[in-house]
């Protein structure tokens, strides 16, 4: 289990925490200058904050609200709550621009305090931002501040309650501002687990997960996240809203499903009641190669549509088997070949041996290599690392980034080509495009693809234009605009494509119905 | 496989082929008139419908629309599409109440054709109430036509085509006029099943099963209805809505799950794309005795948590076990006492042994006792057959009903004992009351109850009393005001109460964008 007495504040120019820094391992770092060249593009040691732009008025009302060691406008608190973990944050960050920090960070403890703060808002017309982990990577914190009196940061870090558990319905009621070990935690004394694991899982917060629609890396086990939500409660600028009365009814639309992914700007989430699991006894992922991504993908795809899946389940593409991001210490070793696979079994001893067994028997017949269990330790033990290790790519020289879609099966090969050849003629000779599929459907999956070129004079530029020509490419294809990352403020114009210009008008009604001034999170998600 | 050569018409005072009406048998009659005496209520023979309130110029327009031949307003076609097909419902029709015939019934053929029918009405403010399979049992078909230039029926009979089908994602997408057994034997001829088959299959129909979030009795092994659907093409009166992007996302909140139960009000659900399966090789259906409803339920529960669910699984409490619904004819025969419940498997041959017996293993531990196939036979041959029992029912003075709700686990003692005593006061001494627990969830499921009293004076008013005590109860005790028979009119106050003012604005401003003008099936479901 994930040690949870590490620091919570993130590295406000990186990701994580910054003593859990992950240098180059020297093998490594001679195979990029020789794929790059040798750059060192450091972050700025000196960052300046623009000064908190609230009437002092104004901090002295939300004090009376909170108290006043819960609204706080020194720069170091502002510093951590701005922005979020993309590629084009921390290039901004590390080039020293602070221009998106909120003016203050008020920090309610409890519902009430958050519909006081919204209340207060509304009165006096301040931009609200709801902060859980700060993971965004689609700018979910960048929010809108012009024509406001000022933006603050609604930071849901005191509410980390377990409010209750249903050990007959199996279900848990925990506030938003639980991290994820937090709320594995709190569940392990009662012998459950909620099983979700995004990449994110060290710092992003449950009220993040209902916010963004998250998706772990066992959601073929448990599932994703908005389908283990039973029941929300919301503070809205309009009062209160509790939805969900029970699994699963015909009582009009879900509205459940209506709040999650709305990204604070409907309501800011205060509890979230979520279907819960024993504990698993045994946990054994293991390694598969495939001499194909295509025969991989094809194995993965039979397994779902027979009702089979394993807990967790991923296929690395050719590019990202060969260089094995999740164990840098590896780079540069030598590579089998072919693709790798991770399947992942948790639950009872006799329940994960009776799957394991079945799973296998089907995987060697398609034509699966068994690599047993070393492989799938290593990834198990480095499936949080990644984002630390971009840090030390950027310091490189070399400009990194993720993005993921996903597509029904008929339509994986034409979109991993189209998005692969959209993101290689934008950044040109020498880029490295890696993709993995995760997050499997009995009709389709998500395709997640890591970018590694050489940064030229404007990085953030150069990204923005690569990140553009994959995100038309998605859509072209038919595609989600985002699978699991949500919508911020980047994938905004390929969200109102996918939608159409109803679908942005039903969020525009609903946003002006829950929020008519619009405070909340202004210029996220709704196009 | 049911036949799919029956008539296409319900009968007009009852329900489904009037020549398939099935009589009471004379042991059942006997035990009838012993519980509730001699009375006999036939249906009215003659029944006068209102005149089409429809200007001839208005008739004229939409005839210009789409041809003589699919507007039609004779009194037969018109009364065919009055109401639908509650207890209430029917004692109107009996007693020669239509005074909710729709002016005209309009058959527009395809998705321009219905877009072109609503800018009709929006231009002429006439009410469209979108018309499937007419198997409404809350009123879903009984729209406001005070302040309108008529109400016109849109009947989607004519779109009966599977549109596509993708046999790599295991999707097909089917126009809405589709019955059940229409759609499974298009699917059929692909090797394909939907496995949605709620009681109402031979009638109902794919667009109503979408907008109506319906739930089959398979639903443990295909999931409800709202899980099959991956993608929705929708008319509504400011143009045209596709959604479905891929399996999920994260591409903000989900709005098929805001149309998905919006029961005609938001839109026309033109077409619809659903997972499919391939047909299953193997049905096999048993039948389980439990000492009790309270032992029956923690086995459903046991096996709903450890992830081993049946295809089917429903559990009849000892009052619905000693009548046995089923099987009419062997109604007053001898019962054996304890709670009756089916465990179904449907699949490959070794997938369903292997579950089959991993079950068996586990409810034999927990007390149940097996009585093989015969039970489970008995109840799949009968499995669509009660609501013409009701018929006779009413026929011979008992007033006989249906109604179902949904909870968590946890609440299910109290939801049961609570809505049992709402009804049983309401409608005193000698009322009838059985129920059964079916749509099993990990977190919760379903109670659906049959409730039979002696008809008085006015079983309308009767049965109205006696429905709202029973929804108050739910409501008090936190459950779903409907598992899967939807809002209509009939749940309108309840619903309001269950999502609470904040849900019921935010449906209204839905509502507002898509349908500005309010044509879309006033009255319903938007409290």
């Amino acid at each position: 289990m994930t040690d949870t007495s590490k620091s919570l504040e993130m590295h406000p120019q990186g990701w994580g925490d910054p003593a859990a820094a992950t240098p180059l391992p020297e093998s490594a770092r001679g195979l990029i200058e020789l794929a790059f060249g040798v750059d060192r593009r450091p972050a700025v040691d000196h960052v300046e904050l623009p000064a908190s732009g609230l009437a002092p008025g104004l901090l002295d009302g939300l004090r009376e609200l909170l108290g006043d060691e819960h609204v706080l406008a020194d720069d170091a608190t502002r510093r951590l709550r701005t922005r979020g973990k993309s590629t084009p944050d921390l290039l901004k960050a590390r080039a020293g621009d602070l221009s998106d920090a909120p003016d203050a960070v008020v920090r309610p403890d409890g519902h009430d305090q958050v519909a006081a703060v919204l209340a207060y808002a509304v009165e006096h017309h301040l931009a609200v931002v709801p902060f859980g982990g700060g993971t965004s990577v689609t700018g979910g914190l960048a929010a809108r501040r012009e024509g406001y009196a000022g933006l603050i940061s609604l930071d849901l870090i005191r509410m980390k309650r377990l409010l209750s558990v249903d050990q007959v319905s199996m279900t848990a009621t925990l506030e938003p501002g639980l991290r994820g070990p937090e709320a594995e935690a709190l569940l392990a004394e009662q012998g459950l687990t909620l099983g979700h694991y995004p990449q994110s899982f060290e710092f992003a917060t449950i009220g993040g997960f209902a916010a963004t629609r998250s998706s772990g890396q066992s959601s073929a086990g448990y599932g994703r996240f908005d389908a283990l939500v039973m029941g929300l409660r919301v503070a809205t600028p309009r009062g209160e809203m509790v939805l969900g009365s029970s699994p699963a009814n015909a009582a009009g639309p879900d509205l459940r499903q209506l709040l999650l992914g709305s990204e604070g700007t409907f309501g800011v989430i205060t509890a979230v009641t979520v279907r819960v699991r024993r504990l698993p006894a045994v946990k054994v992922y293991e390694g598969w190669r495939w001499p194909s991504f295509v025969e991989g993908a094809a194995a993965m795809r039979h397994l779902a549509q027979a009702g089979l899946l394993p807990t967790v389940l991923r296929l690395s593409d050719e590019a990202e088997t060969s260089i094995n991001l999740a164990r840098p210490d590896a780079i540069g070793g030598e590579s089998a070949g072919g693709c790798m696979m991770i399947a992942g079994y948790e639950g009872d001893p006799e329940i994960v041996e009776a799957r394991r067994s079945v799973v296998t028997a089907i995987l060697t017949g398609l034509g699966g290599e068994n690599l047993g269990e070393e492989p799938g330790q290593s990834w198990a033990h480095g499936r949080f690392n990644a984002p630390y290790l971009r840090d030390a790519l950027l310091d490189a020289g070399v400009l990194v980034e993720t993005l993921e879609t996903v597509t029904f099966w008929s339509n994986t090969d034409r979109l991993y080509a189209d998005v692969k050849a959209a993101l290689e003629a934008s950044l040109g000779e020498g880029t490295i495009v890696l993709c993995h599929l995760s997050h499997v459907y009995e009709t389709g999956c998500s395709l997640y693809f890591t970018v590694a070129a050489k940064q030229g004079d404007d990085p953030l530029g150069q990204w923005l234009d690569a990140k553009a020509a994959a995100s038309d490419a998605i859509i072209d294809a038919g595609a989600s605009i985002t699978h699991h990352h949500a919508v911020g403020t980047d994938h905004k114009p390929w969200l109102a494509q996918e939608i159409g210009p109803l679908g942005v008008s039903v969020l525009r009604a609903v946003k002006a119905d829950l929020d008519p001034t619009g405070i909340l999170n202004p210029g996220v998600l709704i196009p």
